[in-house]
This record gives structure tokens, sequence and C-alpha cells, in this order.
């Protein structure tokens, strides 16, 4: 059981890494269990600030054994900057009691590697389901308990597929994002009981539209070759003033979700972070009207999602450090995606 | 004194003019006043869809002298449509009397063309306001009467450059864009009175600080060499169910104004549409939090600025067809910009 | 029998048609065959200059029931511009015999249109092959005899899809580009015995690295259901001073046949077009070495193709106003692309 | 006096430093003066390829004092690579002799960091050529010895000119690149005695127009604030078989220099590297023929410029690994470019 706390920070360029001197003083190297940052790429396959901040960040993270989610892409409003998770001890009163009856933990990990071929595939859903229901035992929760699974997973890149040794699930190495995304969400879905492993062929077909999980945020990149896993939980058996609640956006101009979800924030308690995925439909429509995300060729379509739900999450937020993820397949329904509010009482 | 009504139509693409088909058929040729449409354009330089645009809808405009504004740009949800402003007579009672006390009127006019060394500059603005002043005095209304002057105004090309008899205000053509946004935005508030002649130079070179309107609504265009202008205001000589309100966004993400403005449409009148100028704020931050619009060598800031917006807007109004127009020299305060919202009671 | 001209003009935007103007006075409206240019827009799906030109182009090629072919993309130093292909009288002596022994010609027709659920596939290469094969037979030449089949094709955009009776080669729109193009190609290589009709699942199989014509030049747009086709051919019937010959580069960066071809224009000849195909190679690299042109999710991969080879075309050429597109699909061996050069002795 | 060797591999991505591997084995980490690459970023402003290549080069390059210049935007055919200049022995022969009598030396330095006012001013040229005039004496050859300066120089960021004390020569980030290349470039000329110090206003207010050097290599970038620069030069004192020739592209399809200058490498000696600098006319034709490289909102003009000449240097080279960088204001005439071949007999 690992009680925590999340400091967000923005950051300058993608190499920043002056958060760590931010840090309360009692956090020692082992505490940082995970960054989660946004950095100021495309999002896509060639984003290399994601490499760029891994690179940097990592070695801050080997004494904790810690993981790096860093998602790409803060078009419109959106502020680079990284949120670090780290572990804190209980709150305590000055009788030794604890302070709070409950609290956030987090679990951190990773799959085995994946080889070019098993990305996007029934395999990497199933692999990635193990590793979290390891991880969500480990941490002492029930997958009730869970509010966002986020990981970082692989993508194919030109270089990947031409080597792979059996066919890969696509050659468009943009597309493989969102198939790496989906078998993702997939597996998330099935460690938290949401499809049963007889429906994963079944959700992976329908591209996420028949088996998904408002609780998935996942993010693929070229950096890595496992999938990078946090778990966020609620525990009783923790006492700190770290909360969150979840829920999803129906579609990418749900205000009404939004406003929901950050009404449950009680007066007086402090915003931490919102975590938000976000897609263009691909049926070509919000609410019945044409949108021009998946026909321009200038711009991929999850950079077009991002700035806009980033601009409508921001607009709730009051602040523009907040994390929206392009990419939601399997993480919410068709054009929508999950939301997770974290706060502090 | 024209009365008129506002019909809005989603458009299949640049070429499309199957709104007309769609127009009340009381609706004869010479009614057509204006065509106000967003396209899918990158709303730049080379944004051709906006020729497209005004190539295949000027023919229908030519009965009526009306005009066409299609501001480039449909990023993140934003849906391509056209906003037609149709001539409409005094709704009466059955005994001839009016049936409304008051109603929404709009003029349309165009400057003369400019020189390309009289773009962006106090010759642009001043030869706009005279041609301003003119038309609202044709429309019978008090410059406090007007909720929005929507112009299309001309850009700089390489070619225009290259071939212009003075030197122009810059040699950059996504520069001249906004160059030619702020004078016309000035041009505006001199005319409905918010800067005085004395002020012009300082306006101008403060970009738009020292000196704008909320009111103003340009966007400029490779595709005119003059000025295109539609006037909206409030009459107590019309008689019709069209009103307007309008304030200003102060940031990128001010979403109180939004629902602010939007709770001044009584319960039961009908949303008819919302306007609304976007921009990246020029210090480089939104509410203190970096924005990367600006160093974003991919994406132009006006798109991403427009992404965003767009998908604040979006949210709020309900529907993805908002006119959200990026560039707000001068219209608005720095980062903010211009809102008018007409609805129907 | 069509004796021709070709004359070359550049533009001053899409919208352009001012070449009319420049046309020998003897021209008809009627003669107008075909119009052939290069746009400047991004070449891709939301290409709308190409829509622009032929919204302007097509009413001036009515009387002849010519065709138009906008390719889009006029990346690094291409110059946009226009090959108008016009039928001319034999060229006689005093005597009123044959000034030349041999001439150009060329034909142009249409397909029928395509269902969305057609493009891309057999159908449409034996749809397409079947109304080249008849336009070769009206002209009075054999297979042998031709130099370029240039064909504009449709391609797929979202709406298409979701609207499609059965279900479509892919969704994805910017693939739907290159799969018209190869059925397109695939259909040329039919047509002109380069494959039998046995071959052709095998030729789409392998995305033309199984059957392919070097004489085929295909490109797609959302302009058009139908496949425009213009041919260019030699006859021992027709007397003109206007030649051709015709091959193929190889790959990206083949200088050496692009000198060979030059090479057989006779000293004192005028250069009049040259039509090259070009493409990111699929397996990644160029001589061995990785490219990044189809792992960059900013810039298309037939974007940066069409800029390399209009390079080094243009450095070959001499002048920029050289017709390359991109997307090379079965128009060559895989990464290289069919190449025709017109002189007039 | 350091005689040189130039090592040359391509890279898996920005982060790849195994080139480091495959370097003689009798090379020492001191030996290693510099590395001088192209990075797959977009090569403007937001390009965080060159500071991750740095981050993970810079470390390698302690032991020797060397410096790492690395050049975004491999657009079009253009394939990332390093090439690694290694400080190497004199060749002898078995009797002491010297076994050449010349070879290519290098020297490599950097200037003082410059505050964000002094980028792109004469400041910036003086402090350079200072700098690279005492370089030159150091590596004991005279100005007409030197074949090439590199010079990796500072641009303005959002955050630089907000927080400037003073004010910088432009707001516009992307052109701050532009003007510091065009400062540095002045500053190589002076110190080669192309232009003098009287010279250098104009030079500048010419942009580059009226002062220019041939043998100027000058790339920007975010990831310093100082110079580095690398200057190759031929040498009596040396004895190793590295040569090098140079010259410049008159305009962006200069065919003919390059074949002229690849034409002095001897039948039978290795080509090592070219090194090209490319840039879009600023007259917006090339040949008299008009060019949508700065037009282009979509993609800047130094992308384009990149490709093109990319795709004419390595057909010329038969490789595709060749030093194009963007952006030559100053180096060359305007339009054209620096070349500089190296090669080994």
């Amino acid at each position: 059981m690992s009680g925590i706390a999340i400091h967000k920070f923005t950051t300058a360029h993608p190499g920043d890494v002056s958060a760590l001197k931010s840090l309360p003083e009692s956090t020692k190297p082992e505490d940082l269990l995970a960054v989660i940052g946004k950095t100021e790429g495309n999002g896509c396959v060639n984003d290399f600030t994601r490499m760029l901040s891994s690179t940097v960040w990592d070695p801050h993270l080997e004494a904790s054994g810690g993981i790096s989610v860093f998602s790409g892409g803060t078009e419109g409003v959106l502020s680079p900057h990284v949120s670090l998770v780290v572990k804190e001890d209980d709150y305590l009163n000055e009788d030794g009691s604890k302070m709070y009856n409950e609290g956030l933990v987090a679990k951190v990990g990773g799959t085995r590697d994946f080889e070019p071929w098993e990305m996007g595939t029934a395999i990497q859903a199933k692999v990635t389901a193990d590793t979290i229901k390891k991880l969500i035992s480990e941490v002492e929760v029930e997958p009730d308990d869970v509010h966002m699974v986020l990981v970082k997973c692989p993508l194919l890149t030109t270089a990947k597929v031409v080597a792979s040794a059996k066919e890969c699930v696509t050659t468009d190495t943009y597309k493989s994002m969102g198939y790496s995304r989906l078998a993702t969400a997939v597996g998330i879905a099935l460690a938290l009981g949401e499809v049963t492993e007889d429906g994963i062929d079944d959700a992976l077909e329908s591209y996420g539209q028949r088996g998904w999980s408002s609780r998935a945020s996942c993010s693929s990149g070229a950096e890595l070759e496992n999938c990078h896993i946090v778990i966020l939980a609620s525990s009783k058996k923790a006492s700190n003033p770290y909360r969150a609640v979840h829920g999803y956006m129906a579609d990418a101009i749900d205000l009404n979700v939004l406003l929901e979800l950050t009404s449950k924030i009680p007066r007086g308690a402090k915003r931490v972070q919102i975590f938000v995925k976000a897609e263009p439909s691909t049926d070509g429509v919000v609410r019945g009207k044409r949108h021009t995300m998946m026909t321009d060729s200038d711009i991929q379509g999850t950079r077009h999602a991002r700035a806009a739900v980033g601009g409508l999450v921001a607009g709730v937020w009051g602040e523009t450090d907040v994390y929206v993820s392009g990419g939601a397949e399997g993480q919410g329904p068709m054009g929508g995606g999950s939301v997770c509010v974290v706060y502090k009482v």
C-alpha cells in the first residue's frame, strides 16, 4: 500500500527537470513513483519530445523503480507540465491515529517488452491485463477502487515493421499508435472486469466500441517497447487528503460531465489535476455535424482533438496545465474519453 | 433600415452552395445580404478554400449587391457552415401593427481596394472607419446599437510585396494577416467611438493593446483587395424576433463570459449563432502558464487558438457549427476576443 | 486521330485561368482537349485547390468535351502551372504534303463514376482499363506507341465511407488516395499489356510491386467520382513537331535516368514538359539509408517525395514548372516513378 | 594544428549514439572534436530533436572539449546521420617522413553566450568573427585555406523575448532563426575577409545580399545560447588523405555547380561528405518562376528548401545522408547557398 501525494509543475521545455527542486524537502529519491507529463511535441509517431523527457527524467526514477509517462501534444492553450506522483507517509494525528480514514494510493509497474507483431493485438491486451491485475492486488485495493489506469504503450515504426518476424497489425506507423492504445485499453477493461476474456476480440474488432473502460488513459510512443503503468485508486487503508472521482465525456464537447465531475470537489478543496482522453469521432460527426479532423492531411486527428478538448477542459478547470491526451480508442465511448479528477481536501 | 433573418446551414465542402435550396421559399435573390461562412482551410495565407467559397457564392450575391465573408479554419470540433443573412419584412400583427417593438438589422458594404503599402496602416483604418460610419448612418442606428462589425480584409502575398510601389508594413505574408486585421479593428473602434482619430497610431503601435473594440470581428484573406463589411445592430424601428448581445472573452479560456452571455438568452428562445474571435496571447502565457502556440513551427498560432477556443465555445453552445475566427488583434483585449450572440425569441 | 500541341503557363493562384489568353489566336474553344495542372495545395485529402481549379477551368472545357487533371502539391521549388493540350492541324508543306512523318497525338475521356466500395479495387482497375483500351483504339495507335496515360482518379472521404453500401478498401481517407492510384495504374498496365487480367489481384495485393507501368501517371482527388484520362502517344499518321520519350526512375534519387532521357532531346529542340511520379519507398530506405518520409506525422509522405524529386527534376530540367506528382503506386518500381519527357523539334 | 579524419554514420533516431562504437578502435575519447549531425525534427523553433541529440552526445565530447552541431530537418529523401570529426595523427611513411604533403585540419570552439537583444545584431557578428579569427590563427592556416566555417547559433523563444532587458531584433521566434544565422554568416565573412567591419551594417540590412560568404554554414537552435564553431581548412603542415573543395549554388536548382564541384574529386577517391545550405529565395521566384515556399502556412520555407535541395544534392552525391541545412541568409547569394565537398584520396 502506497499513500501518495501529487505535485504539478509547469516545464520550460521537454528537457526541463527543474520540478525536482520544487518538491517538498522531505521527498527522497526513492519516493518518486511516477512522472506523468505533457510535452510539446506533435504527440504522433515522430514526437521525440517524449524521448527527450524520458531521457532526462529516467535517471531520477532509478532509485525508486518508478516510471515515466509522457504524452506528447500541448495543442491550443495546453501548457507543458509534469505531475509527480510521490510516496507519502500516512497523515497521522498527534496521538498517532490516522488523520483521514481514506486516501489516494498508487502503484506503478511495467509489462514485458512486446514484439512488433504483438502490438495492437489480443496478446498485448492480455499481458497488460495480467500485469495490471498483479499491481492492483499488490496495492491491496479492489478493481472498483481504481480511478485511473494510465499507461504509456509502444508503437510501430517503419523499421520495426520491416524487421518484424511476423505480419504486424498495420504498416501505417501513425495508425499503429491507435491500435496499441486500443489493445492497452482493452487490457485495462479486462483487468477491471469491464470486459471478459471472451469479449477481447470483439472489443478489438469494433475498435473499442463494444468494450471500453472509462478509467483507461493510454498514450503511445516510440520511446519504449513495453507498457509503463500507473494505477491510481482510493484506499480505506491510507490516510491522506488526496481524493479522486472519475467519469467520461460522451463526446468531444461534453461540457456537462466536466461541470458535474468538478462540482463534486468540495468547497475549499484544492484542485490537483484533471486527466482527460480525447479523440476525433470515427463517424466524422459531433452531435450530427461534420468535423474535419480526419480529412485534414496537414494536422493529425489526435492533434485536433487534444486542442479542442484541451480548450474546453482548461476553461472548466481554470488553468491550462491540465492533462489532455489524444487517441481515446477503448478509453470511453467512441468520440468521447475518460475523465479523472484529483483534488485535495 | 433592413430587418433581417439569419439562417445557418452546414456545408459538405467549400464549394457547396446547397444552403441556397434550404432558404425559406419566400426569400428572393435580392434578399441575400451576406454569406458569413467558416471553411475548412488553414485560415492562413494559402487558404484557397475561402477563394473557392467566394467563387461559388459571389454569383448568388450579385442580385442583392451582397457580400461574402469566409473565415478559414475549422480546427478541432468546428464544423464548416454558412450563416445567410437575408432581408426580411417586418413582422406585423393581423391589424398591420408591428408584432415586435424592436428587431435586428444589418447593413453590408465595401471599402475601396487598398494598395499593398496601405495594408495594415492607419490609412486602412481610416478608410474602413469612414465606410462603416456611412453604413451605420444608412441603416439608421447609433453606434451604441451595433453588436458586431464583421469584416473580411485583404492580406499581403509575396507577389504583392515585390510589386508594391512603396514599402509594405511587413514582408512576412502570414504576419500581414494580423496587421490587416488590426488596422481594420482599429477602424471599427474609430467608427464606434471606442478610439479617437488621435489614438489610431497608438492603437496600431501597441498592436491593439491600447485601442480595441469588443464588437470587431475581422478576418483576412488573399481572395480580395478591399474590406467586405457586415454590420449587425438592434433597431427600435424594426419588428422581428432576432436579438443579439455582445461582450468579450478576457482570455482564451474565459468560460465565465460565455456562460454569462448565453444565460441572457431567454428560456424558450432559439440559439441562432455565436461569433467569437480567438488568438494566442502575445505574452506567451494564459493565466500565467506558458502556451506553445507561438513557438510551434508546424501549426500556426491562429490555428491553435481557433481549435482551443472552438472547443470551449462549442461546449457552451452545444453545437459545433459556431463561428470562431482566429486572429483577434484589436478585437478584444490581448489574448481574448470579441463575442456576439444572436438568438431568436 | 488528334494531332496536338502542348502549351505551358505558370499560374498566379489556383483560380487563375489567364493562360487561356496566352494561347495562339488560332486556338478555338473546341480545341482545348485537356488542362493538366499543378496546384499549390497539399496534394492530399483536403486539398481544395484542385476543386477550385476544376471549378474555374471546367466551363472552358465544355465546348471540346475536354477534361482537367489537377495534381495538388508544389512543395519545394515546384511552380504552379498548367499545360494546355490543344488539338492542332497537321503541319503541311506548301505543296500540301506532310511536313513531318510523325507527331504526338492525344485522346481524352472518362470512366463511369465509381461507388465508394469500388474505389481501389480490381473493379476500378478493369473499368479503367476498358476505357483506356477504347480510347487507344479511337486514336488509332498501338499500346506500344503510348508514352503516358495520365489519370485523375477519385478518393474516399469520411462521408463516403460512412455512406457506402458495402465495405470500403480502407477507412483512412489519406490511404484511399494510394489505393485509388494503385488500382488506376494497374488498369493502365492492363490496357497497355504490361499485366494480364490474371495478374490484377497480385498487382493490387503487392501494392504494385508485382505489376506496374512506367507509362502510368495517376493522381487522386476529392473533386471527382470517376477517372479523367489523358493519353499521349506517337503516331506516324500525324505531322507535327512534338515528340516524347519515357522511362522510369528506379528510386527517388535516380539522377541518371533523368540525364539519360533528357539527353535524347536533340540539340536545338525545345523542352516542352517533363511528367514525373514520385513516392516514399515503402521499405523506409533509399539506397539502403533510412528516410523519414513515412514516420513524419506533420508532413505526409507524398509531400516529402514531391519536394525532393521536384528539386532533382527541376535541377535537370532547368526550370521549376515541371509536373511532379506524388504517390507512384504501380507507376514505376517501388520507390521510383514513371517519367515522360515531351519536346518540340 | 589538428589533422583530422571524418567518419559518417546514419542514426536510428535523434537519441542514437551507436556511431561511437563504429569509430576506429584507435580513436580515443579526447580525439572527438565535433559531431555534425542532421536530425529528423522540423528544423525550426520547436525542434527538440536537436536538444535530444546534444543531450546524449555532449557527455561524449567532454573529454575532448569538442562541440556538437545538430541541424534539424531531413525532409524528403534526406537520411538522419552524424559526421564525426576526429583528430588523427599525421600519416607517415615507414621512414618517418610525411606520407602526404597536405591534409585537412579542423578547429572547434565557442563564443560567449549572447543576450536575447544581441541575437541577430552586429554584436553577434563581431563577437563571432573575433572567435573565428582566433581559432584560425590557432590552427595555423590562412583565411584562404578555410573551406567551411560551420556554426550552430542560438535563436529567440517567446520566453527570451519577454524576459529581454532590451528590445530584440524581432518578436517572431521563427524569424529570429534567420536573423541569427545572418549575423553569424556576416561574422564569418568578416573573419574570412569577405566583408569589412564597415560593411557589417549593410550586410545585415540587406539580409545578406550585400555581404555574404560561400564558406559559411550556419544553423540556429533553441538548445544553446552561444555559437558553436567548427572550422575546416587545408593545411600544408598536415599529412592526411582528406581533401575539400568549396563553392556555392547560385539558386536552389543549380545542378551545374554540384556537378562541377563533384567532378573535382579524383577518380578512385572516396566521397566523404557534402555540406550544402539551402533557402527559399526571398523574391518569391526561382529562375523567374513563382515558388510557394513563403506563402505556405503549413510548412515553413526552410523545410521546403531543404527537401528540394536535398533531393538534388542526394541525386548528385548518390546517397541520402548528405548534410543539407536550411536557411542560407548570408551563406551564399540570395536563394542559393554554400557548398563544401570533402573527399579522401
